[in-house]
């Protein structure tokens, strides 16, 4: 009932991969790419020109690649100037502007903004409205909660713009908000609400506003079963590339993952 | 000036009621119910498939029924797979995603995103950009206020799904975070940026992060005149069914209300 | 590659000035009137009826006014009976209600919801997802980053709405709640996450939730170079009317400016 491709506009530069559906009223604007089976849904824009695009004459539109098998939900719009992997799914209204790079596997919520020359590596969720500012950098295997804020100027207004850093595996709980310059370690907790003003030591659990140490992770214990629930990795496997084999057999198959990003 | 029903989309299933209006570039998908005299305003979605749709080939579109005289503002997407009750009114840009239940006389504000296998009763109100995850129940005469979020993972990321719940005519306030699992009582006022990790009595007002006793609410005098203000229900009555009789005579009349819903 | 005016409406009582711009998609209702070289982006509603649209059978549509150079980015929804002022700068999908009044060169980013009722000076900055509700008053050159809110009901739910109010050159950091009724003095910092629920005196930073002074914004240092980095004004000028002559000479040249809004 959907794809109709009703209403829509697609640049004559732009290439379609294989078996890829668009749906009604989309508009692919020039250099874009699109990997075979992506599914572009109702309303997306894809290759928003730049702010210069409004006032330069030389405006040079660049190039926007999006991966295989991609699942754009409706009414996005992704600026000229990205690159995306593999797998990437988006939910509905999802805003990302240039210069924003994203490996395999990653997912971007409903109404979440991304605000450009930001990195993610592979397999990173974020999750319904959160909003990473300008010059952010993401591991891989990352989780950003809902209303999380990615910070980058640390007198505003000013002309610095220097974003967080999250590690590996990290949790970035509701509503947390990262200063400009923190670097959070691989593996940490940051609570709901808080406010993270200083780095964050791999392992550690960090609440309140400004963010404390509150425990280590690894001393919290599994809800409604025996044990520790973090590392996470050995107790969630949900689209992650260990779910048929574990996390520790993954792990030795695959020793380079974390060195490569490095 | 609107409902000229240009570029619109309607599935010869769905069935719409009498004197229904409906705006320019709305999409209807199969098996869509609207009730009498609602208002469907432009670039709405009414009945978007769900994620299944675009990987199972036996999809099977779930009915999404809208009651009697709602006003859907514009460019709302309703999921396949809900029900709500009438005279519900939505602002703009509004996201609901399958299995939600509403009562009767429901407002969401523009931007809220709900998740999902969520309930309310009647006469809930939840303002702009408010955020309800999945599992959530709220009961009646509820107002949510921006950018509130329930969550539902206690040990992030992990298969469990717990909710929360807010009970009777409570009111959570600007950026309130529930935590999962906590249940908020009757009559009890949460206060702006509070997290609630435990459950919080009736009649309480809990402020901070993690949130915590304050006072009692019926301590609460009134703004700018004599005596208190909570329970509120003495107090405002727009939009409420007791607005032309008073909340005690509406009680008096209504002694089941609370009960049907327990 | 764009303004290609696919799938319009534009109201025969619209005034377009000269040179204007108007991408697809786009509706303009009645009594709207777009000051010259303004560029409207796609999917954009300019002149939303009011909600008495739906009901009053008299209903008469307030007159909205966008001044000359105004950008309006892809899928903003502007009300009728607001004002604007030359050089407006809109991100994707703001929301702006009735009874809005903004003087020149404001710019309000991607998503952010203006509930009507709201005065802004010149130069102001909303950022992406900010949410001002009614009867708020903002001065000049204020600047409010991503998830504020200014809140108006003191008890809520209540029929009393007093807006808060906050004074030129003052900046919102992320997050931050604006209780109802307080006043921010000029050249005040709000730090993140903050819950402001008294009245800040002028060069104050105050930070946390209830939010407590920390101390005056002119011992604040500047990173990475020497100095002290507030009043800011002294250390950023982008955008700003000083950028060319510096703030001084500016203000030298323009001792009338405050004065003629108080």
């Amino acid at each position: 009932m959907k794809f109709n491709r009703k209403n829509i506009f697609i640049s004559k530069s732009a290439i379609i991969g294989e078996n890829v559906k668009i749906g009604d009223n989309v508009t692919i604007y020039d250099n874009v790419t699109i990997g075979d089976n992506s599914i572009i849904c109702n309303d997306c824009v894809l290759g928003e020109p730049l702010n210069s695009y409004y006032f330069d004459e030389d405006y040079r539109q660049p190039h926007l690649k999006l991966g295989r098998e991609c699942l754009i939900r409706s009414h996005c719009i992704i600026y000229a100037g990205s690159t995306f992997g593999d797998n990437l799914q988006l939910g509905h209204r999802v805003t990302i502007r240039e210069k924003t790079t994203m490996g395999s596997h990653c997912s971007v919520g409903t109404l979440s903004d991304i605000q450009g020359c930001v990195s993610l590596g592979d397999y990173c969720r974020l999750h319904s409205n959160v909003h990473i500012g300008q010059k952010s950098k993401i591991g891989n295997f990352v989780f950003v909660y809902p209303y999380v804020v990615f910070t980058n100027d640390p007198t505003p207004p000013s002309n610095i713009c220097i974003g967080a850093t999250v590690d590996d595996y990290s949790q970035i709980a509701t509503g947390a908000i990262l200063l400009p310059d923190v670097y959070v370690g691989k593996n940490c907790l940051v609570g709901a609400n808080a406010v993270v003003n200083k780095n964050v030591k791999e392992y550690s659990v960090v609440v309140g506003n400004p963010a404390k140490f509150l425990c280590d992770i690894r001393e919290i214990k599994s809800k409604g079963k025996e044990g520790f629930h973090y590392p996470w990795m050995n107790n969630f496997s949900r689209g992650m590339p260990w779910d048929e084999i574990g996390y520790e057999k993954w792990l030795e198959l695959n020793k380079n993952y974390e060195s490569k990003n490095d």
